[in-house]
């Protein structure tokens, strides 16, 4: 007698990680809404529009410093020693118009950010500049026409594109907004994540577990990660491993969301169970299924019926490196996110050999200790797919599939979790 | 006659960024105040107190691997030529307990994450077996005792700590809490950020500026960048440059927040009057004015009647810059968080050389390109006082005070804005 079905291998092709998250996200289907906001509640949202100024900022000359409005060409030749004599006239008020203009021979006195008067086209710092009898000033150093001072449309022109489309809002966007008087905006709306748990063994966190079960742990890492890359999560709570149940949830779950995320049960079977699901959903079904990296090699990938669905391992740890590694790329594609800047990290020294196994991607948890002189990574110790390993762990170090593992000292990348 | 008052040097000395830091951090006075939330809306937020596992967990002994549940001495010697031959018992249920004791040269079909039988001690993986005969289970490899299994407590034990006080969650430690079943958690309370701005020429975004106004740009840069530091932004408007306004403003937002910033006007004598109105909120007043800094230096440090303020430079570049190196850290200490993790950032290679006066610390913008081989850090043209600059920019780079500069080439960190 030969091995059961059970026995049989479960992956007939393991994909390389790049290669996986490339198939899947070249078919993801995107479809982009926008959803109008109130721009001071913009930060993290995505633009769906270019963003167009509709006016020049500055709107009008504008003093850089506090000093001496003037005509510069009066200041030409001005020295310490041969100074120029220019009559004041009085004071430009903040954020008001100067009532005169500026005639040959005449300044005013002018704050940072003011208002240039008619006839003036530079200023002369304070610190270049004396008092020498009431209504009369000493101009020290000569200046160029338009020196210490910003021009109408210098900042932004009118017309001119300011946020490009796709742009996740930090602090300094939504200042430009303001600048612009643009207090509300489109932004993409947030996509709809659902998550399904699924596993006989798995109960609410709320529960006491009776012996042989555990707490669904899967759905919160989950939803946490969704919200941190900017999608909505909706949790469909926790399914048994039992095919009729698990086409009720996924079939209930799926028009309901953008991307459907489920978390299989531990077992090989329970995996099988989840991609039959899959398939059933609809068209083309899954893509990827088995993938060439540790933890995680149990994932599938798919698009059933115009939306992204993955099917992660059980494992908290697989379930929650995987999600980042393909869920959070999706996540912000479906919130349209276009210019992803550069991916922030640290670089550290390894403290120890990794050793790994050729043709395979491994992502090692690590914790990040000062050095003498330099930022340590140390592996964190314990099995890699116990959940508090992982809270011990500051990021992760990719071990690549073509080496046979990191040595000690190597400098190495650190992603944070 | 000499120089006028207004022409007196600003600040008597400059303090080094550090020094200004390290100066108002350690007189910050900080109270922190517990709020019980729902794990599951915890990312982000600050652990108040040590978090101790009151289990074991796992709580029962656990199967890694799908295969077969032996007691290990049953498997010594077995192998590929000779093996052992052990009798099918049943399958444990997952989820469930068994309902058998393995008795010697028996067996029972486990699942991964499934509970061990009593009597049973280690798993066979299916592969390293081979079914002969219906209820006969034919071992190729031996196994050891308590392996392919977690014992109990092996990812904590019952009263060990896991999470420590002063902890911002990340998804991990939310999965965390969920497998303790602690659905409810204690975390400090997000302080409260009193954001006023002032300036005569200052107008609320939402309105159209007379010449010589702009639209409040800081109130809404500093409420996101507050937000992010893990704070609450509560805005107080525009103040003009008056002293009896300030006064009033400040005395009325100093009491319902945790920490004031005001942004000044942009003239020297407005920065002035917010100084005085500052020393006039309570003991001790101002710390430090006037910081070696570029962009900043008329930044303010103080502690006011128990309260931090700060009171940052009008430049919307400025004070958002500013706001970053000093207004992050008192949120972030205000919020409770004791483990900050290393900074994440991006090393690169400057484009061009960037000069800079010795003795100052100055922060660039940069862009960050993909080079041929490597990231590009270009400077981001433009004058780089101007919000849309900024917004051009990727990050910042620090040109430290005991340089005349950097030179193209060199591999600099940018961190983020």
């Amino acid at each position: 007698m030969g091995r059961v079905a059970d026995q049989m291998p479960e992956f007939l092709e393991l994909v390389p990680p790049h290669i996986a998250l490339n198939t899947w996200m070249a078919q993801l289907p995107i479809e982009l809404e926008a959803e109008e906001i109130s721009s001071d509640a913009g930060l993290g949202r995505v633009t769906i529009s270019p963003v167009i100024s509709d006016q020049p900022l500055p709107a009008f000359t504008r003093s850089t410093v506090d000093g001496y409005a003037v005509r510069a060409e009066d200041s030409y030749g001005a020295s310490e020693s041969l100074p120029a004599y220019l009559s004041l006239v009085g004071e430009i008020p903040m954020g008001g118009l100067a009532k005169y203009v500026l005639l040959v021979g005449q300044c005013a006195l002018i704050h940072t950010g003011g208002m240039l008067p008619t006839g003036a086209n530079a200023v002369v710092m304070l610190e270049h500049t004396q008092i020498v009898r009431p209504g009369e000033v000493e101009i020290l150093r000569a200046v160029a026409a338009g020196e210490n001072t910003l021009q109408v449309g210098e900042d932004v022109r009118a017309g001119e594109p300011v946020i490009p489309a796709g742009t996740k809002l930090r602090p300094v966007e939504i200042g430009g907004l303001m600048a612009l008087g643009y207090t509300r905006l489109q932004v993409v709306r947030k996509p709809r994540v659902g998550i399904l748990s699924s596993g006989d063994e798995v109960v609410p966190p709320g529960t006491v577990p009776n012996p042989g079960q555990v707490r669904d742990v899967n759905a919160y890492t989950l939803s946490a990660l969704v919200e941190a890359a900017g999608g909505v999560p909706i949790r469909y709570g926790i399914v048994t491993d039992d095919a009729a149940a698990l086409d009720t949830a996924v079939s209930k779950a799926l028009p309901a969301c953008d991307l459907l995320v489920i978390t299989a049960g531990s077992s090989a079977s329970a995996r099988d169970l989840t991609a039959e699901a899959i398939n059933r959903l609809g068209q083309p079904g899954i893509l990827v299924h088995g993938v060439n990296i540790r933890p995680g090699k149990p994932t599938i990938l798919a698009v059933c019926d115009g939306k992204g669905v993955i099917g992660l391992p059980g494992n908290p740890v697989s379930a929650l490196v995987i999600a980042w590694l393909f869920v959070t790329p999706a996540v912000e594609a479906l919130s349209g996110l276009k210019n992803r800047r550069q991916r922030q990290s640290r670089t550290a020294h390894l403290a120890s050999n990794l050793p790994s196994q050729a043709g395979r991607e491994d992502w090692v948890p690590v914790k990040l200790v000062e050095g003498k002189h330099e930022i340590v990574a140390e592996p964190v110790y314990g099995k890699s797919n116990l959940i508090f390993t992982l809270v011990r762990a500051d990021g992760l170090v990719r071990i690549p599939p073509d080496v046979t593992g990191l040595n000690a000292g190597e400098l190495v990348e650190v992603v944070f979790l």
